[in-house]
């Protein structure tokens, strides 16, 4: 593998932050990476946690990336139809070595045509609605069908990315960034995926977000039945 | 409890960013929290990965927080030594209701004074100095002495803030979180503790951050030499 190995993260208003920073933190432990946080600007970007992240290149001045990285989050939905960001995800997609997400990020992938066939995971939450864009969800932390490597909800990005790193780098280099990041998880609860958390649990959260999944389904709709009038 | 709850965390150059964001990731979903990313001004913060934070808060405009959480990073050791963050960490830790850290972020409380008698988690690499800051290190992923909380190494920043919402929003609040962002931890390896990564990897990573570390505790003495002369 010929250095630098040009990683790409989409950055993008109201992102759940985590869907980028977790799997940021280990692929660029990684040798010879060099992390571009792309957007189509280069202002700070709000994220779903108070916290704003800089993009450090545009659409317009990213390089052809070897490796792309769609994270997750309520900002996800309106780009869905955004044609500047499904451009940049289509062009760069074609021909990046690995075409990834963490979280709802597959949806946006799903929306750039780029899941057709392909499996994939998603958050709990919303892998119902990758059938529409052709993908077929699996229920699975970290799910790599040929060079779609895709990640569960959120966390899971962290799990996405050491899977990404051994691939790529090999075991030695992933186990090595797992020990300098102390990833040896302790969860002090046991209610991290809906069948732990119980049927009580999973129905007050969906019940939370009934608004946001109907209007998200709906775009999504929407958008798969544009793509399919366009293909035919 | 009374709403806003302001939970602030430090932000500095060269911070390890997921020792950040991690914990900040789960704290903002908790009810009522007001977050603040502190550092001396609001310009973009380069942390390690690549990736600048935005502060959205200065030391002077900063209220009264009611949870500090100072993560950890290279950046760290020159702050140990700098009086204006010493001061800003001291002056919040004497009235917010927890003293928190996550990996190295707890040698700066250290630093600050505010860990004298008090037991603390910290990176493993790095748990070695704590006394010299009179702070008892403890082996585990989360440990709570009082009012003080801390996490050990970067990832364990996600497994001590559940903790904190757990104890301070209850356990009802810190598993619906857990749901949300779908903490379900499945590492791809083991090696994410020197226990489970063996001797030879240890002796290997620690050796790549031989000068580091070195450079890290010789100013560590000298700070702690300073607090000893200045309490005598």
């Amino acid at each position: 593998m010929t250095a630098p190995f040009h990683i790409g993260m989409l950055l993008y208003p109201d992102l759940t932050q985590l869907d980028l920073t977790g799997p940021a933190q280990v692929l660029s432990r990684a040798p010879g990476v060099q992390m571009h946080y792309v957007w189509k600007t280069i202002e700070p970007i709000p994220s779903d946690a108070g916290l704003s992240l800089m993009p450090n290149r545009t659409f317009k001045d990213c390089p052809q990336l070897d490796l792309i990285c769609v994270p997750g989050g309520a900002g996800q939905t309106a780009l869905m139809s955004d044609d500047e960001t499904l451009a940049f995800l289509r062009t760069q997609g074609a021909s990046a070595k690995y075409v990834t997400s963490v979280c709802s990020g597959s949806l946006l992938l799903g929306a750039a045509g780029l899941l057709t066939g392909y499996k994939s995971a998603c958050h709990w939450m919303y892998r119902e609605f990758l059938p529409a864009f052709g993908a077929i969800p699996v229920n699975a932390r970290v799910v790599k069908d040929r060079n779609r490597i895709s990640g569960g909800g959120v966390t899971a990005g962290i799990d996405f990315a050491f899977t990404v790193v051994a691939e790529i780098w090999g075991e030695e280099t992933a186990k090595t960034i797992q020990l300098f990041l102390e990833y040896n998880p302790q969860p002090p609860f046991n209610s991290g995926s809906p069948e732990t958390a119980g049927p009580e649990m999973v129905a007050k959260v969906k019940k939370q977000l009934e608004a946001f999944t109907s209007a998200r389904g709906k775009l999504i709709n929407d958008v798969a039945a544009r793509q399919k009038a366009a293909a035919s």
